[in-house]
């Protein structure tokens, strides 16, 4: 298709595609003439990915543009690559290993995946930003006082270890790796916002299912 | 507790301690003289909710203040008043209802709460910016072409209603109204980072279990 066609299909106008394509963030049309360019499916699939990252996800330029290198990264083995192109999106600033509270947090985080059995999990904890996530927001809830017990943080994994499953099924139903790897960053940026809306609709309904509206 | 005492306890600075009394966001302390004023657990627990939404939540003062305007109202029923109070943090803006994806999105959501059987939150449609978070998170996915089907949707829809059951079972362990309400506040601040932190954890061995490291 022409320009015009990927710029109809995506609903990207033509003036961003460009944009796109200069910041090399969409790969180069197959030159038809000194003028005219050709595009396919597949760069009608990487412009949504670039879409939903900057419009959506509101990532910068430089870098999606990372996040893109490790996703055409094909070198890699998939959880590698996986890893490495979520690992690229925006994430928590490294906690201070000095405050208490961020310690005391870190062995929880530790005690967690030991008595999960996240081995896998276990091996990356030097250098997963998610694993910092876990430790940052565990060290913030010690912090205010928030006195949960351990059990209730084992109870939330294993749901969120259920939707996990439920992310993977769904990836591994894309035909190409390309696509997978694409939808795994796509759902990301895009899955986890709702996520959050059906959690908190879910405690409206839970809330009025024991409370009543009065 | 002296205002000292009070700083000492919570970690914040007596500076802040006074800017937050300044702006309304903490009660006045009881004046035993004309320079010294008395605070008890009730501040301390306060002051630990707006730090959490100042500090971790990066909400503005006039929000926090309207949050807790909603938090201290009695007057309403549980339900309505930790709505009121969740409802106040910030939210999506509205949709775009001329949009052909917003007004899908909007159905497959009415689709979603009727097949669920969620009829409290199906009440709440109109006014509650969850809902409007679901339809406009849906049809971001729909414009960019993510085909998924409506049973993956209720897959999480029911997860997260557990994840919600959790979280009501645990509010109700707090003693007071005043700390149910506040517990309430805290855990959508704090609680849903820490969700989304497992959720890229559990992502990870999930694949590393199906992928291994190559």
């Amino acid at each position: 298709m022409r320009l015009a066609e990927l710029s109809r299909h995506s609903g990207v106008s033509t003036a961003t595609i460009k944009y796109y394509l200069r910041e090399g963030l969409l790969p180069p049309g197959r030159q038809i003439n000194a003028t005219t360019a050709e595009y396919d499916e597949e760069h009608l699939r990487r412009l949504r990915l670039v879409r939903a990252m900057i419009q959506v996800g509101r990532i910068p330029v430089a870098t999606v543009r990372e996040v893109l290198g490790h996703v055409d990264d094909d070198s890699l083995g998939r959880t590698i690559r996986l890893g490495a192109a979520l690992w690229a999106l925006p994430q928590v600033p490294e906690p201070d290993t000095e405050d208490a509270h961020v310690r005391a947090a870190r062995q929880e985080a530790d005690a967690l995946l030991r008595t999960l059995g996240w081995t896998n999990a276990r091996l990356l904890t030097t250098i997963s930003p998610a694993y910092r996530s876990l430790v940052v927001s565990v060290a913030a809830l010690r912090r205010l006082g928030y006195d949960w017990d351990a059990e209730l943080l084992m109870s939330y994994a294993e749901l969120m270890h259920r939707a996990a499953v439920l992310d993977l099924d769904f990836v591994e139903t894309r035909e190409s790796e390309a696509e997978r790897i694409e939808t795994a960053v796509l759902g990301a940026v895009l899955v986890e916002p709702m996520l959050q809306a059906l959690h908190r609709l879910a405690q409206e309904e839970e809330s009025a299912r024991r409370y009543g509206f009065e």
